[in-house]
């Protein structure tokens, strides 16, 4: 099954990463506003079923893809899977 | 307008902050097999419509966002914009 999470700062948290993309792409003359830099973490994993492989993707999240005092996580099943 | 890029090693090219996560997860017992790890940027622009707003996009990831030899981006465009 495969799955995707997407990690991103939550929202107040400061984001050195992003401020630093946001100023270079107004330097290079683009018109932006904020920018915000998350991770994308593309899985393959054994699980039964959806609910099993939420459940374990979950986990995954709180113990190491994401640190949630300062990090959210959303979870995405392939449906091909 | 809010706007999305996801930027992702390509197929085939190394990615050993993947395989970190990978060896990781099953060093804590998850049961995963290869995992990739990439970049996603949250961006408020300014563009008169989707069009324009997607051909910016593809400028700034070409010239900054992603590193086109090794990685692929995806482009998606807020519904609510």
């Amino acid at each position: 099954m495969k799955a995707t999470v997407y990690v991103r700062p939550k929202p107040g948290i400061l984001d050195p990463q992003g401020q630093a993309v946001g100023s270079s792409l107004r330097q290079l003359g683009f018109d932006v506003g904020e920018a915000r830099v998350g991770r994308v973490v593309d899985l393959e994993l054994q699980a039964r079923n959806p609910a099993q492989a939420r459940a374990e993707l979950r986990l995954m999240c709180e113990q190491l893809l994401a640190n949630p005092l300062i990090e959210s996580y959303e979870i995405e099943l392939a449906d091909d899977a």
